[in-house]
């Protein structure tokens, strides 16, 4: 009745297509049309948008071999459509199966380590393999000596050996000065002891640490001659790479299952040591290091070990930013196809509804965050290459980059990630009923992001951080109105300076428009919290106990950041990406800054305070930065641009590059013909099927064998006795089969 | 080394605890005399505020029965910890078992039917029998006719079928009149042919269609002498009650599994009918009717059938409450118990870290949650209540108050939905690490309540109907300004008489803690949007067009109706909950109420615009509602509240009710031993042990075995080749079992 839905695949993985005998009807029908028709006005090329901002972690070329590659393998053409049915248990036996595989393939096309990982995220899959090489390799190549990389790195590079990075605890994270693994010098053996003395210093969350990983750094207190040191790192063997079997002294086991079902393929791990020994030349090198009798050689710089906490935050900016557009691909590409309601003036019953991103309640929540997509993944290209600069500089020994760029990522980090988080559901709840379905797409994105607002560093503490940073910046530059800022601190200025920033309360929409505007508009409110900020201290209250105020601070911060490395981004990369490609992005960079004032406006419209406030050098007490009508301006720009981008937002979504098979969404397809893909995943749902086989991920997904008239196996054992036992106590009983009742 | 965790539940079922030998600590140790101390200063009586406020569906003493039964019985004592291993496959087969079972104690210990769905519920089973209660057996008492009552209803009642009710379809959900099945009169028989005619018309998501219900109650299109009557009601028998088969020409499964893992007990599901006879009196006809050879008699009045509507959403308010309670009874109980860094001020290493509970990054998002989960339990009462009033007078054939009920209960359920939705995850995320969990036991809360944002009508559709009613009353105000108004519309006279809510700006905090003050906050904001909607509309944008806006207005506007109903649930109750009880519930109040301006303080703190805005009658051009040191006073008194409320925080959550065995939550444990719960798990980790049986949910549970030093079955099937493998390609590769490396 229907051409094939999906692109053929491995020969002997079965195409989920709906086999029942079914009326395609005019609804159904018309979803490809209207995909069609969106391509069709589409006023630029979404290829060389992808192009240019997929040329990431590996450049595109490579991105698209990998995808090809493991949407035709056998094992991994439905691995995401199968994922949704596993439990906790089968999920992380086929993340063994997955790793093994992909460094097959890796082996065979001469894919090198990037390529392999790369090919793990296009899995969904937070594996072994992913952790080995996030957390572990890059520490002993960070943090050892020359001889330790030569020991263990080769073996860890070659997957001879798995590793996890052990450090945050049963009872401390965070704080990494509490932990209480102690690592103790045995003069006696030149050996460390390394012991886990309570229940809350059991080693707790390291992913691979579970079930997998054969060897560990440690994060110990170095203890000599009863003298701390504070935490170090230590190389410990975990496990045979023989038989998987843990050797004496440790006790180790996966903490769990994760919530809403995230990360099940990594088996996130705790770990006991019992007076384990290791050599002393098993504690990392590079920097601080202890001579045989237990002489302690500190480091020579304690920020030189510091570029890797930013390092991994530096990273999280656009990859949070590619999550989003998973998300928001699919919420408009099913948002456009679907159609509810007739126009309210229309009297014809044969007119068709409205498609439902034509009403302002959906488009005015999913456009914006279709503009944080391209925000977070193109301030995050700056993000990555300011990273690259300040590495370059400390590898001179130059510390000049440190500050900015730790304040930089650590405000990004915490911003975004909860942008991202919230902005995902916001995708899924814009879809409706169906977005509550598996097959939605969902389950792959939101609960893998999730962890990203608590892990390196909690969101709360970073926005503390940033407050500091923005106070002393104030401070320094109260002093000293030359002190140096940066093109995203320069806004502190203000605080003292009443020419830092020129700007003129907008009269009429088309002057927000102006990326002056509202460029000052930003950096306007940003100072205006930091100077409250201020206040608050000036007023008595300690810094410890304004880490709430902090927050609001360290977003508005953020929201200068990437308003302005967005732009500095599509700037740079004019050239290839186009005049029309230019143009459009553009209208994202000024939706972006928009929304972002228009998430908290209230510092702008709100008078400036008459007493004791640390105001802005431009304005007079009881004096506002907007006026009502600027404020309703703004909505109203708003409101345009949203007007001006909506026939091109198929185009936008399209140019993130997804293909069906990583979207593994019913709703997201790109062809639009979401009605017969979901049908079609309905009658395959395995328990609409007898089970041919128990093992696990083996399941009876046949779509020719689904006539939807089956009869689950254990009906007769539960509700047959229970329909007897009931008609039984009954006056009334139900006779027969009950078709007659 | 320790007592046993957890209280004696059934004999044959295990209890997790730590079986390796592990010295406590000091970390541990501390945390459950944290949690004693704080119970220790609680200035009010938990107890006294739980009989009041649990006293709901059912009264409390049922429920604690129904819940001491339910962790006291073989098969549900863990019930909750072993569903977060199971697969949905799984789940729902256990789905099925869970509902035998409860019936089966229902009939031996003389439960009725809101005992046994109370049982449902509290095992965070969204079953085939809830639905059947919720879904089907309403329909029938409430749509059917006196002889369809008998038929029928009874047979349900007593379980003897099993029914679900089949509205929403493939293509179309809130559009009801959009709907494809067909219902067409055959006047030769004297019945109906049901058909599914489209792809789209397929039946999809009612719960229990999947696998499980006899019989369902379908929402046809009426078709008689090919006139189209509009949708109306319909009984079709769908299985065979003795062994499952679905009936000739009707095809039916499961549509799969939910996004997160929600739901997974449940069988949504699809069912289509190929040209399927039905007798004539298989129409429920309470009352439409159709009479041999077609004569259709119309309903006496729309509006009477309309109650139903209404119904659910009145129900949904308190209990989106009790599932907030619950997350922020685990997240206030951990965050008490938690320590993390020491005060800056400290200088001595061995002083205790600090509670995180005591940070306001922390308290300022948790404790407005606490409020809130008050303020829709106590509202939700009102609400229920107003409903048996509305409901008392449409059996008396009198409409008056149906508008009234149906705006409150639209804009209470759009807006309570989100914020609870959203309060939950902040909650989880408010735990850092150990939140992600699924030990932390939010599997059973957010996800399940993640669709009420969607079902019994898109909540961004219920605001825009919020919005029309607000500018029906307004146009009727403008015309005649003794107009009728309630208690929660009364606001809307603001816009046309400056004497309607009298208002002076606050100047300071203790200022705004007065209950006349904050109420009439909230009542002018909501009029003042009101008048901005009208406005709009004034200028030309037609009403389909503001559909955004109208989603503020319908926020304002439930903000107003909480914080009322609040309050007089508060005064209603006083004798019952005593009087520091009240004192301290109050707070709470004014609590909810602040942080529901602060949510939104522009169009207090905005001067009302020069042209063209239909503002506030008391109000010139120009002026604002509040001064810049009223939104600074607003703040301090946030802050002040939850200082206050603070040490009371353990007490307030206490006072819900909630036992371990319903929270299961090894954060949320009353006692505050979490470190000691969060090992017991992991140690009983079913991954951590060897599979004993492949029957679903027979896992190795068995902490005296847990020595964590298991090997997983699967290592030598996976790992080890891969090790050989590269050992084998390596220039240097690792000999012998890895450990001396």
């Amino acid at each position: 009745m229907y051409a094939p839905l999906a692109a053929k695949t491995h020969p002997n993985v079965a195409v989920p297509q709906v086999s029942l005998p079914i009326p395609m009807g005019k609804v159904a029908a018309q979803t490809s049309i209207d995909m069609a028709n969106a391509r069709a006005q589409t006023a630029f090329d979404p290829a060389r948008i992808e192009e240019v901002i997929r040329d990431g972690r590996i450049d595109n070329a490579s991105r698209q071999k990998i995808v090809k590659t493991l949407q035709d393998d056998e094992v991994f053409a439905d691995w995401k459509l199968k994922m949704t049915h596993w439990s906790r248990e089968q999920q992380m036996r086929m993340s063994h199966l997955a790793v093994r595989r992909i460094l097959e393939i890796a082996h065979r096309d001469g894919w090198d380590a990037q390529e392999a990982i790369e090919a793990a995220i296009n899995l969904d899959l937070q594996s072994p393999l992913s952790l080995h090489w996030v957390a572990f390799v890059p520490v002993i190549m960070g943090q050892g000596d020359f001889d330790q990389v030569q020991r263990w790195g080769n073996a860890a590079m070659e997957h001879q050996i798995f590793g996890c990075y052990l450090q945050t605890e049963l009872g401390h994270g965070t704080n990494v000065q509490a932990l209480e693994t102690l690592a103790t010098y045995v003069p006696e053996t030149d050996e460390f002891n390394i012991h886990s003395p309570t229940l809350t210093s059991t080693k707790w969350w390291a992913g691979g640490a579970g079930l997998t990983a054969t060897h560990a750094i440690v994060q110990c207190q170095l203890i000599i001659h009863d003298k701390r040191h504070g935490p170090h790192l230590f190389f410990v063997p975990l496990r045979s790479v023989q038989d998987g079997s843990v050797f004496p002294g440790i006790v180790a086991g996966d903490i769990g299952p994760k919530t809403y079902g995230a990360f099940a393929g990594l088996d996130n791990g705790w770990v006991r040591f019992d007076n384990v020994r290791i050599p002393r030349s098993n504690m990392l090198a590079k920097n601080a290091k202890v001579k045989q009798g237990g002489e302690y050689v500190k480091p020579p710089s304690a920020k030189l070990s510091y570029g890797g906490m930013v390092f991994i935050r530096s990273q999280m900016i656009d990859r949070c930013g590619w999550m989003l557009s998973r998300a928001i691909t699919i919420a408009l590409r099913y948002s456009h196809v679907r159609r509810q309601f007739r126009d309210p003036s229309s009297t014809d019953e044969n007119d068709q509804e409205r498609s439902v991103l034509s009403y302002p309640s959906l488009n005015r929540r999913l456009l914006p965050l279709l503009a944080n997509s391209y925000a977070y993944i193109l301030a995050g290209r700056r993000m990555r290459a300011l990273y690259e600069d300040m590495a370059a500089q400390l590898d001179q020994g130059n510390i000049e980059l440190l500050a900015d760029v730790h304040v930089a990522s650590s405000s990004l980090k915490a911003y975004c990630t909860k942008q991202v988080v919230d902005g995902i559901e916001e995708c899924r709840q814009a879809l409706g009923g169906h977005g509550f379905l598996s097959y939605a797409g969902f389950n792959g994105i939101f609960p893998e992001q999730l962890p990203s607002v608590t892990y390196e560093g909690d969101n709360f503490v970073l926005f503390q951080q940033v407050g500091r940073a923005m106070l002393k910046l104030a401070g320094e530059l109260k002093q000293d109105r030359s002190a140096k800022v940066t093109a995203t601190t320069a806004f502190v200025r203000a605080l003292h300076d009443a020419d830092a920033i020129r700007f003129r309360a907008p009269t009429a929409a088309v002057e927000w428009l102006r990326p002056d505007v509202f460029a000052s508009a930003l950096n306007l409110r940003a100072a205006r919290l930091v100077g409250d900020l201020q206040a608050e201290l000036d007023a008595g209250r300690r810094f410890v106990d304004l880490s709430w105020e902090c927050v609001e601070v360290g977003r508005s911060h953020a929201e200068v950041v990437v308003s302005t490395w967005f732009a500095e981004a599509v700037a740079d990369d004019a050239q290839a990406l186009g005049t029309a490609e230019v143009a459009w992005i553009s209208k994202l960079v000024a939706l972006n800054a928009l929304m972002s004032l228009s998430r908290n406006i209230t510092p702008l419209a709100l008078p400036m305070g008459t007493s004791g406030a640390a105001g802005l050098a431009a304005y007079k007490p009881g004096q506002a930065i907007l006026t009502a009508e600027s404020v309703k301006a703004l909505e109203t720009a708003i409101r345009g641009l949203v007007e001006e981008l909506l026939p091109q937002v198929i185009g936008l979504s399209d140019a993130f590059g997804w293909t069906d098979w990583e979207l593994s969404s019913a709703l997201g397809r790109k062809d639009g013909r979401v009605y017969e893909h979901l049908m079609a995943l309905a009658e395959g749902n395995p328990l609409n099927h007898k089970l041919t086989s128990k093992q696990p991920g083996q399941y009876n997904w046949n779509p020719k064998a689904a006539h939807g008239k089956h009869v689950v196996e254990w009906y007769t054992q539960e509700l047959r006795p229970l329909f007897s036992a009931t008609a039984a106590r009954s006056d009334t009983p139900v006779h027969g089969n009950g078709a007659k009742i």
